[in-house]
């Protein structure tokens, strides 16, 4: 069975004279606290701090970036749990053995560094997983999850998380961030996040029966265009009084664009009749946006966006396992003519932060860096989902630097439901950023004095800026 | 003159700490065999074992790798022997010598790598090309050429090819493959590949002649798309019989959708009565290229695209020397749109095997690593063509490993024409590989144990996966 | 107090295999005059040479590439005395403080190197700038600048700069290149650039003055398009008769294509009534930009191309600052079939060059590399602008070198009206390609000697090559 032992250098830059550099910048930020400014641990969990489950329902099952490897590799989501309404305990660990048996097809992603790291790291464990270890490691995991220094709150304090943010609906009552805030043993901070993406596409199927119950839950008549506004600003400021500190926006493009009132009128009347047309829901949802922006311009909300992925590529596998199961596949996205109208009406306005996030790595350099290289309200959203891996944010910095900086970009996000693969994922992030910068010191374009200043500021500044914490 | 003498690390990575690593990794893979399941070698060569001809009419003229930048250079294809029907033995010869009096024009090209290992480990010439070296080179390969040890079988044996792939038409009679398979003399493998573009481009010049010629071949009545089909689907089933493993498509874009028979039975009879539109014959196309994915999820071909070239876009050197001479361009691709069709179709049917190639490499990250790693179908193609070098080589690793791990490529690709290039290029791959897996090594994201399998599985594992061989 | 002190070997690799063969490739380079054959130096600074102003009006206020980190950073244009006409010696030195005390947010940013290159090497300034030091520092400058070793004349020599070109209005009277012609004790050469632009924009207000006024200069009716084109010749000639050697074109997209003249004439009538539409515009403006191309294959000025910036991004700032202040954002660019129609026609003509530059860097590999690489009137433009920076630069030789070598490029171009930064800009240059090179060394893809060769070239044969110096 082979061992596994994580390397302390592992992830920093091989080249002799950089290496050393590296290592000491990494040190220098390795036990700061964690901040994550967006992310979809529940805030059940810390409110409750109930044991966890098994190792398969909290570390396997639910976390895409897994399973899609898997799946590839003909291991059927139902194997792994997805979508089962029941899976028993013998199940969940032949969910786990096929983890495992494929581990091999992990080589070279960042989930491997993750989940090694959290084997080793949270568990203590070291074998490297395998067929022959699969049930060892299963047990082994078990064993400790039933234990007290497993349960949610104490993990948060392990971790050294400072301030983590999760991701709701906008009817979500908060109940779970309330009881949390109203708990005097409590100390962390779990701030929400107001996700309305249902609620800005009128063409979708039930969009009516959201807005519908948007009006029920900021008792705001939501039958008009001005009611739909009136009821956002509602709920948005409820989210800002439990806390939240931003707003997140996942939609096919990055346009925002303004229509008169009278127009919005209109199409909004005409999709809350269901009546809508495709091309009219975007003119529209576009205008959504808008408000949004300015809405954030007003109560200061920080606004994120994570546009251009095509939900639920393959058809036939959300008909049976429903969304967020691995089949999200990004596209191309444009970020200059996109964002022109809400950055010339907002762009300077002392209270719009606005962060966005992409999957496609040309718009960086392109766009992104200039976007925010002038926009004082423009920070350049680190690296997201499939691109969160060491090389991609090294081409991350490499694309973004030279025009923008280190000061206009947002801080690492880890953007996890998996909340044990927090620390990892944090973790990783300073290795790559601390190997930037040790190669910019050993080409002398920095001092290492500047170098440990930059990477101090990239893991407590810049996300406290870009979020306003 | 100078030496031409190469370094046995050439192309190996120069950090210190990574360099013993890749050449303990790339020494493992040097000498296995090569698999070469997509390429442009003709079977006769192989059937017939005749001696070629001059070293310019196998080296040069035929290789628009090398010619297009001695055209960039101010040298006329003509005198390159590109379409000319007669060239005289000092024709020939003067155009060896234009090639290496602008040797140095391919400095950091990988046409020099090739090029330089033919010379040195083929024809042991120790001579770099210049205008001083050219008759001495030319002579020296010239007197190789009619000796028996370089004949095209001799070569097939020296070489440790495995497997190789011709192109043919859908028309073709195979005459030289199954001349090689009746040849009890003949170990080797050369499987057809079934290419059928121009029956697929309705509105182009000479589409209805060749589908009449299809119904010909096929004896089956090419009037009606029906059968149109039933001829394609026999013609499959020929290529297969005579040892096909995959088919090769290569269009304007890489959409693939299908639409209702009705419309294709419309579209087609307006084909073929020469009165398609442009934009009408671009949706049968892409219906066509659905019915050959059908036809692969049953009959088990593996699909190749490679898509989104602009095919002899210097007009009037397309009129003067025809296609294929070095004037095609690439253009910016799509795949996460155009793919859905198909994908939600067959994505995950066990017959189906989709190999998508791409000279716009922004796709791979953003779009080919998160289909390759989610569809147990999708295998990403290797860098391919103009992107079949060191350094672009390197990037596919560095953009794909992380998101796809290296299981879901598709074993390198050669798609030469250049028959004594072969040897190089596949070398050329296997230290770029090895050169990626020992700086994963160096920075400890993998042991030199996993990397020496890694490196094996490239070679050899995931072509024999992807083309089912 | 920070030291500033320049480290000999910045910038180039740290790999201890690599650093010294780039300190011997770039040691041979540093010294070579410069040639600058696009820039936005003005010709009446050589013309009159009178002593420049204070430290701001000559390095900070003028140069957008600058102000535009510090407009990110919250210091307001105006306060950096952009657009201001009137700016109190007060004002410039606390102008130049925030810039001082913002030095931070440069870090990594090419900025910094040039500025600091400046300081030292100029000035001979030892201080590291920051809110302590911006007064000594702004003192020491200006006490320098009032001093004959400063003047303009005296800093071209100093610079060693062999060719230096300006960007004029095609209705410029060239007065100043032609005072420089007529002065015996000028030995320079200031080239004057054809830049008309605004004169292909039928659309833009102002156009039909602007026409008007080409009418007037030229001596040519420019009612008709006829005459349209008659005096752009004209002023070609007038351009090339005064020394300049290229022309330079900065429009939306990059799309050159005719239309017959007919339909010329009657668009050019429609323009001139004040009645042509945008898509019109479109339209007549890439015939206009044929015009320029079939010009120039006759008349042999080279033709560059800045396509595809959003210009004055931010709506507000261009009202209130005008042009050019930093908030210009690049677009995706598309050059394959955008270059078709001019290349088919011009793209083997002995008279034309055609160098386009980009900051979309998907292009480089995907289109410019294989267009360089065919035709041989296309030269690959260098990094420019945001891109004009190490990294960006080193990815541009691993994008283009593989398929168009080193011969297919433009040269370095600094594109500057920050006059004094022309040295450290083509310092960069220079020490990023001896990087490059000594690291195909380091792989043993190029001897010593070959990149000793190549990197004379870039600096010298190429740029003499592609501008025909």
């Amino acid at each position: 069975m082979a061992h596994l032992e994580l390397n302390p250098d592992r992830v920093l830059p091989s080249d002799p004279t950089v290496r050393p550099l590296a290592r000491e910048i990494y040190a220098s930020v390795k036990d700061l606290p964690i901040i994550s400014p967006h992310g979809h641990v529940p805030a059940q969990w810390l409110a409750d701090d109930e044991p966890f489950g098994d190792p398969t329902s909290l570390l396997l099952t639910p976390d895409h970036y897994v399973n899609r490897l898997l799946h590839a590799s003909g291991v059927s989501l139902a194997d792994l749990g997805v979508g089962q309404s029941t899976f028993t305990p013998e199940q969940a660990r032949a969910a786990f053995r096929h983890l495992c048996t494929h581990w091999t097809v992990f080589r070279g992603t960042p989930v491997r560094f993750w989940f090694e790291s959290e084997l080793a790291e949270i568990f203590g464990i070291d074998l490297m997983p395998s067929a022959d270890t699969a049930d060892e490691i299963y047990d082994a995991i078990a064993a400790q999850l039933v234990t007290p220094a497993f349960r949610p709150r104490a993990l948060y304090d392990r971790f050294g998380i400072e301030f983590i943010a999760t991701t709701d609906d906008p009817c979500d009552d908060l109940a779970s961030h309330a009881k949390l805030a109203a708990d005097p043993t409590w100390t962390g901070t779990v701030a929400p996040t107001f996700r309305p993406d249902k609620y800005l596409e009128p063409a979708a199927a039930g969009w009516n029966d959201l807005i519908d119950r948007l009006g029920e839950v900021s008792g705001v008549d939501t039958g008009s265009y001005a009611g739909w506004l009136a009821a956002m600003e509602n709920r948005r400021a409820f989210f800002k009084a439990n806390g939240a500190v931003s707003t997140d926006h996942s939609h096919r493009d990055a346009r925002i664009e303004p229509i008169d009132d009278a127009e919005a009128d209109r199409l909004y009347a005409l999709a809350r009749a269901g009546r809508i047309s495709a091309a009219e829901a975007d003119t529209l949802r576009r205008n959504f946006m808008f408000a949004q922006a300015r809405m954030a311009a007003d109560d200061g909300l920080v606004m994120t966006l994570h546009p251009a992925v095509y939900r639920n590529h393959h058809t036939p596998t959300f008909d049976t396992y429903g969304a967020d199961v691995g089949c999200d596949i990004p596209m191309a996205v444009e970020y200059t003519n996109a964002l022109q109208p809400v950055l010339a009406a907002f762009g300077t306005s002392p209270g719009f932060h606005l962060v966005p996030f992409t999957i496609d790595e040309t718009v960086y350099s392109r766009e992104l860096a200039p976007l925010a290289g002038f926009y004082p309200s423009v920070f350049v959203g680190v690296p997201w989902w499939f691109i969160d891996a060491p090389e991609a944010m090294a081409r991350f910095r490499g694309a973004i630097t030279e025009t923008a900086g280190f000061t206009r970009t947002s801080g690492f996000i880890d953007d996890t439901r998996a909340y044990l693969s927090i620390p990892a994922r944090h973790d990783l992030s300073r290795r790559v950023d601390s190997g930037y910068l040790a190669k910019l010191v050993g080409e002398h374009r920095l001092t290492l004095d500047e170098a440990l200043e930059a990477a101090h500021e990239l893991v407590v500044g810049n996300p406290k800026r870009a979020f306003k914490l």
